[in-house]
């Protein structure tokens, strides 16, 4: 059976790494790898080397991001990307298409594989965020015909959504929390040096369009206010990313490092090391979850993103207060995205397997 | 306030004509029609000649439908239509995007809007019909803003999706049931001549993809078993047309004439003078529904559609004995897709107006 | 070496069809095809089945064609194409594609290829046409790396344009004129009964945009005006070509036949086998040249193309007047478009082979 | 008259900016301008802002640039920005469509406009320059129907390619040489701080994909070796650009400016007052020649384009040595490409008016 799945981001590959993996580990199974988009792309970290390092091939690449940080960009790249991504798989010809979560170029893989009646599995359907991603999932869901969800909760949406094929499995991203590497001592990147083995504080910003509550200069003043080292991760590229890059780019300080992507297991293990992980970024509700890292949540980007114990909802004035007395909050891991062996679950199902168990959390 | 509809399809248009006639008489909008795809094709009913009968001026015109009718033709023409449709709302920065039922292109509407940030208001969102019909109008209302649904029924499932801005307005289709033309004594067209004055049986015959119980030959024989005069219509521009016109190319019969396309209110004056439609189209289970005219209808395409007492399920061999015997069913009026004034309630709520009342049906 | 040839139509395909050979025959090419566009429409000749026949596998498919017959679907198709055709070459990795003459296709397969910086090799450049036709070969022309051209005034004209791998190899269509077949005495197609072992005329029309010389129906007229047996061949998905079609579905005469498409060894037959050729096809100017067929040429298609002595250009006042006469012309082999050997020759060009001798014609 | 000028980049305002004027003070001429792909990122220039300082209102925006350096993204970006143009040129129905220079857009412009049958005016045929721009630019000459170019001998090319309607303008960009403004004081961009009114090298470096020789680390070093300031104007869009971007990022001097963009005009004040102009940009050929300024000009991408007495070519070798003895080279005015009236000379051409005298340089 030929099981393609199509990554477009970094985040998508932390998601689905694990499925990767069991995909390529069955006898029974071609795995075709799809890139798409930003997946291609040095600045926002080219999945090409990740993948070349794991010793998973690249069976096409389908280049769709437009330069441009506007709609109007997002739009057309999505219907370029419809076009390329029909005939990709018209030459493919997998059985089944795996698209994950919820980035607006999902909509592309999930438009071509539907219309051209291949077996489409979303995984991370019937999640809540409060953007425009939201109709993108949604959308997804309604065009899929297997659905893999990471909670209990996602699963009676997408139930109520119409759909019938539904597993609870886990998220994937979970799974690499299981084991975690030691801190690397020196990290890549521009800036200060940060010795992540002493205590510091993470940020992952992602832009949200129209939103100001996270704009990164103000983040920035809030976060030194905490006297610790901080790793700031650059963003992804969503509508908005080269405004923070911009904004980033005039500041610097003998206590920030900017780290532009590490392997997945790497910022896990950095995540469970840090002190607390501040901005809007969905590994502060999902994987810190699992890892039990304090999370102090911006903005609007997770909103209604079902949250565990560790997880905390700031406003920028919040966050100013938090960064003087962080201590006093004391999270708690809190596994509500899976129990580590989605990856193997999730494969089984793309194969057309029988899964023996599914989470009930 | 800039209201753009944008229509596809001869069966768009009629479920969209009392809509654009109130949104044309609403002096604080600015009406703006968008022909895509199908609407531009003679073969499949131009609709250029229609609107500039009703005095409604098309303001932009995006050919996307691809030659052939395979899958990949409707995907690629789908990316097509994104691109080309996205330029086009850029062009015309229309506040509201109206987009009506499940053609495969009405997702590339869909996408093109939502992306852009326009208010997106989808008709007949929420029905169910059992092909992949039902995963596009679904992706639609996931990515839509607004929801002016036909039942109640639909109003609860699009609400379960999770949409919010819902209205049962009824299907504006039926608002052209009141108050029909006589019928005309000659019909355009081929093939033999039939006065609709007289008994007759409609057919009205939509391709399915993948679906052997629809196929026309059988059709054919059936519905001249019953000795009566046939008015067979043409079938949209779904894949598998050419398939259905190039069968009923090489048929002739003395009591059969085929028609290309009517004015809405003409086909319905058709429809009420019929002893009874036959095939798959939706009129069957909607506007006959309230013109109280038997449906036979016959395979998957209206699957799961809610229906009245007017509309009968039966298969190829049912059709057979039916026909021969079909004076047996009384059928009734059955209204339950709308009071006939869904145009003007929907319009009201393109606009941004209040509206005073919604059906309960 | 991948070589990678592009089919867009009937006429492509007999003009490439000994290249084909030669390359499928040459132990040091994988030979990859890609249909595009009408190539894969039944109703212009589907080039699938004639190569399944000849024993040569499709490696990918484009449909790129929208339906409408207008210059708006023509632009849209291309740039379509372009995009497809990329993602296609991008995933073949040809070392050279291969384009034939001069259809609105052509300019997106040359585009993707030069793009991607693809060695391009262009059949039949330096013709002149006189509709649109002589922009797209000139600029594929520009485009391309290596010019096959068909006659030594064709490469004179190339290299006046600044290219410098020009071959003067002959028209490969010519190739297939040597050793022809019998006459089949059963001819496909709707109509009637013509014996092409009898005299009898042969048409074939294509659409010209913007020109009424070439009416459909005034040709009917002149051409029954002789008195024999007629054989019309439908015309190929230009714009126009619906008209037509249309026009010519409302005749019926008992001394014409219809016929869709023939494989073209049996084409050229007939023509060698017709009383004359009427029509605005290049056949008439260059297979029919190397015949010795007369053809009786109308309008500006041809234009500006090179002719030999069995060609002549007729108004459609001449056709009318020619019907009646035309054993008064005594056409004769004028083989200016090659010697019949240029499918080998131009295979060793694709290939990067030495190649002995030239055509100097 | 509707007349639709396409603007790509920096560079093809430039050369427009005299024909914009001249087509707005043309009572006759209602005036259109679309900006594609570059010309609306901020990053390589967007000239929004500098359009709405000159009062030119812009009528459509196209976005097309693929993120990323590579050929895929240059291909598929025409094939999307083929669909986009048509489909603006369809809404705007320009009379005639003006398209500058070679840049690949240009293809998806010339593709556009000549498909629907739209008069195409091409500015700057006829030129070599050695790269795939030679390719781009003769392609969009083949698809226009008028020619207006730079220099006598462009035009004698431009004719021999088959080409009727061409006229010897002159270019635009030489009419911005009259008149210049006083040299700014102080500069946009980042580095040191340059005094313009004291001598400096003025360095304008464009990518050339697969070229080593204007490696921007080796030329950084050899123009260092003048002991002079040096201002550094940022590339343009093309594959290869990011590339340049990211060495220059890394490296400082404190007699080093970086510069990204200025008004036409005051960047030709500083053309003027440099010492002499380092790179590989035409200015050098272009400009610099009707203004007298020494330019050395690297590698292969003016290759072929004719030169005056103000231009050197040198490899990098010649180069360091240059830099330390550039006194020694006195270059003169040589105004082979106009005299300075182009603009309103151009303006007349594309508005279908009667042009009294032509450069004859």
């Amino acid at each position: 059976m030929r099981v393609c799945v199509v990554l477009t981001a970094r985040a998508s590959y932390a998601r689905g790494q694990t499925v990767l993996t069991a995909l390529q580990a069955d006898a029974g199974v071609d795995l075709q790898v799809v890139l798409a988009g930003p997946a291609l792309l040095e600045r926002y970290g080219d999945l090409r080397p990740v993948l070349a390092a794991e010793g998973i091939p690249v069976t096409a690449e389908v280049p769709l991001t437009l330069d441009g940080d506007s709609r109007h960009a997002m739009a057309a790249g999505t219907g370029l990307g419809v076009v390329a991504l029909a005939q990709t798989f018209q030459a493919l010809r997998p059985d089944t298409v795996v698209t994950i979560a919820d980035r607006y170029e999902t909509l592309a893989t999930a438009t071509a594989a539907s219309y051209l009646g291949i077996r489409l599995v979303h995984l991370q359907g019937g999640e809540q965020t409060g953007s425009i991603d939201d109709k993108v999932r949604n959308a997804v869901t309604a065009l899929a015909d297997v659905h893999c969800v990471a909670t209990a909760k996602a699963g009676e949406r997408v139930r109520a959504m119409g759909a019938r094929d539904v597993h609870v499995t886990g998220c994937p991203s979970i799974d690499l929390c299981r084991n975690l590497p030691p801190v690397p001592r020196d990290l890549p990147g521009t800036g200060a040096h940060v010795d992540p083995r002493q205590p510091f504080i993470l940020v992952v910003l992602h832009p949200v369009v129209g939103e100001d509550d996270t704009a990164p200069g103000a983040v920035w003043e809030a976060v030194l206010g905490a006297g610790l080292p901080v790793l700031w991760f650059w963003p992804n590229v969503d509508p908005g990313s080269q405004g923070i890059a911009k904004a980033l780019r005039t500041r610097r300080s003998a206590r920030v490092r900017f780290v532009k992507n590490l392997p997945p297991r790497q910022f896990l293990a950095l995540l469970q090391a840090a002190e607390c992980l501040v901005g809007n970024s969905s590994v502060g509700i999902r994987e810190a979850s699992s890892l039990g890292t304090l999370a102090l949540n911006l903005g609007t980007r997770q909103q209604g993103r079902q949250r565990g114990r560790n997880a905390v909802d700031v406003t920028m004035e919040d966050l100013t207060r938090e960064m003087a007395d962080w201590e006093s909050i004391a999270p708690q891991r809190d596994a509500i995205y899976g129990d580590g062996h989605a990856g193997p679950r999730i494969a089984a199902i793309a194969a057309g397997r029988p899964v023996l168990a599914e989470v009930h959390g």
